[in-house]
């Protein structure tokens, strides 16, 4: 049987009038990007390619011309950018594309070759509900993401690491979804911090629905963002690619708590794959929550972090941003020399020990005894007593 | 006041008549050596080159004619090495020094020189208590390290670690201590393991003395190691140069949990001087007492290792003893490819679905909708329906 013609056969639209919703799609380069939003799936390559070759113009007249794949002209008839636009303004939101100043220039890296990979593909356009400037607030950003099943400390540690980079002035970027992804947008907005969530849906929708109120406030107070136009579902690979968008957007991508197999490690994987910085932050090996992250220190070379300054460093600007060396409690011996610490330590807590007795024990040579003592007693490690020398450092 | 006049003046044997304890080592090289490990300290790399360079019977000779620094020619008139050995026999211990068949030959990485610095210097001899074979047992061994106020989390991890890995065959070789160590020891005697802990003291020795139970097993089951002789007490710098014959001895150091200054990271140090491998467990970035190994893995370039499984891939025979691929639950989708899941995903769980809608939805070419239906149906993904197509996979 030609299943072709069988009675499920989809309709292919014939080439031929153009649908009156494209007309002035072939006319504005805005609208023929929002109208590809829609003809293509997120990560279509091959539409992410025909539009950066020829442009989303160009590429829409041959689709509708009857050239190429049937895919995208069988969308064609649903198609209406206008009206997408229409109810991206009516939800707040707006069309960012390429050219617009508020488009960031770095998803250009999604269209370059990757580690010998075909390109990721950037999207044709972003839909964009908030007050945050994409472009400004995602040149200094972190995407702080993970799993749905966080644990309490994974969500503790994703507040300290939002909250602190939030105050170095970052911008925390993550999913919008349960657990490490909510903790990290709800810290930083605490701290009165800058936020964007990507989502794999329209930005009119609330997903999931338990997030409702929080996506509300980043829509208030940051930014929602989608490569899908609004009204869409979210689906199973719609968030994988969007997990795409999450690492081309920001300075790097760091993952906070994620199992074995988790889609916080694709957000990891194709952060590496635009070479943008990768950060792990350990967990108790003996939570599974944690077993992703080890994953990627132990098989993707991703960095260990485990504060705000490490991520600072590792994402800020090269070599400007050293986490601050760890101040630890200052200890008797610190700062001796070999030599002074083996006379130090055979010096006693009581009575006292005369200088052939300290040769023995040390092991040293009588000068180099005699000249440490003269070092310890300036700096009172060494007391001079009768009979020789005491320890001056309380026991 | 010229201090070496002083009253507290180091009498140096003049040099002259050999001292009779010492008559018998100018003859023996066993005993030059026992002699050797009382003269110098550990880690004195000038007795330790000068041994390597003439011998130990020529450098003694030399250093009783007057020749070399005074220090270890003070040291002589204490020395006793025949005494010491029988010391060392009275509490069941022998000497092990290289020519032996029990010496472990890798200790001779110590006196090579290590990225670019000077060698770390072979002890002269090894003070052995216990039953074990001392180089057939370190040829496959793992350093276990870390704290001595090591958390129940470290413990609990160090007694996996240790009683995984003397299940494949390594011995666990710690330093007898409190915390990480005595964990390490214990589990891997509990499994019937063999242990071996590297002492700073003399082996006829307890410390510490909360330890004296544990290391009396040791000395029965496995062994205890030292490179000073019996009645040696443990000062500071003897634990530092402790830590390298720990490191030399080994496969490879694992720290287990350590805090951002913490003896176990001397250890990794030398482990990394001598080109072995070096890993570390990660923990909570909450936990003070994992920063050391956190530590390791940012600046050192330590192995995140979190199974015995991924300790004995680290160590074992390279490329011979893989960790084992992590079993994961199945899950309905695995294995399908980008467009199988795509269609499958689109999928309704009840009614059915027009071949139609599945194109549009998916977004895919009509003929790949096709095909990958023919094969989700021979997997019970997609089952038909009167009207199309629904999911075979319970919701």
């Amino acid at each position: 049987m030609n299943r072709r013609s069988g009675p499920g056969r989809a309709a292919v639209p014939p080439a031929g009038p153009v649908p009156a919703a494209l007309r002035a799609a072939l006319e504005d380069d805005r609208l023929a990007r929002a109208a590809w939003s829609r003809l293509a799936e997120p990560g279509d390559a091959a539409a992410a390619h025909l539009v950066a070759e020829v442009g989303a113009v160009t590429a829409l007249e041959a689709v509708l011309a009857g050239r190429g794949p049937d895919r995208w002209r069988t969308r064609s008839r649903e198609a209406d950018p206008a009206g997408d636009l229409a109810a991206a303004r009516a939800a707040g939101g707006r069309l960012v594309v390429p050219g617009d100043d508020e488009w960031p220039g770095r998803l250009e890296d999604l269209d370059r070759d990757a580690g010998g990979e075909r390109p990721l593909g950037a999207p044709f356009c972003l839909w964009v509900r908030g007050p945050a400037h994409l472009r400004e607030v995602t040149a200094r950003s972190a995407a702080l993401v993970g799993a749905r099943a966080a644990t309490a400390y994974g969500q503790h540690v994703t507040s300290e690491l939002a909250a602190g980079l939030a105050d170095r002035r970052f911008a925390v970027v993550s999913g919008g979804a349960f657990g490490i992804d909510a903790a990290a947008h709800r810290a930083a907005l605490a701290v009165g911090g800058v936020s964007v969530a990507v989502l794999a849906c329209g930005v009119d929708r609330s997903y999931p629905p338990g997030n409702a109120a929080l996506l509300a406030r980043l829509a208030e107070r940051g930014a929602l963002v989608s490569e899908v136009p609004p009204g869409s579902t979210p689906t199973r690979w719609r968030f994988l690619e969007r997990n795409r968008l999450i690492a081309a957007l920001t300075s790097g991508t760091v993952v906070v708590e994620a199992a074995w197999r988790s889609g916080a490690l694709s957000t990891a994987d194709r952060a590496e794959r635009l070479l943008r910085p990768v950060g792990a932050v350990p967990g108790p090996v003996t939570s599974p929550a944690s077993a992703g992250c080890h994953r990627l220190l132990r098989e993707r070379g991703a960095v260990c972090v485990t504060s705000a300054d490490e991520v600072a460093e590792l994402l800020g600007e090269l070599g400007r941003e050293p986490a601050p060396v760890r101040s630890v409690e200052r200890r008797a011996f610190d700062g001796l020399d070999r030599d002074e610490l083996r006379v130090a330590e055979c010096l006693p807590r009581r009575g006292g020990c005369d200088l052939e007795r300290l040769v023995l024990d040390a092991g040293l040579e009588l000068a180099v005894v005699q000249s440490v003592l003269g070092r310890l007693e300036l700096s009172g490690i060494a007391v001079r007593v009768p009979g020789g020398w005491r320890s001056g450092v309380p026991g």
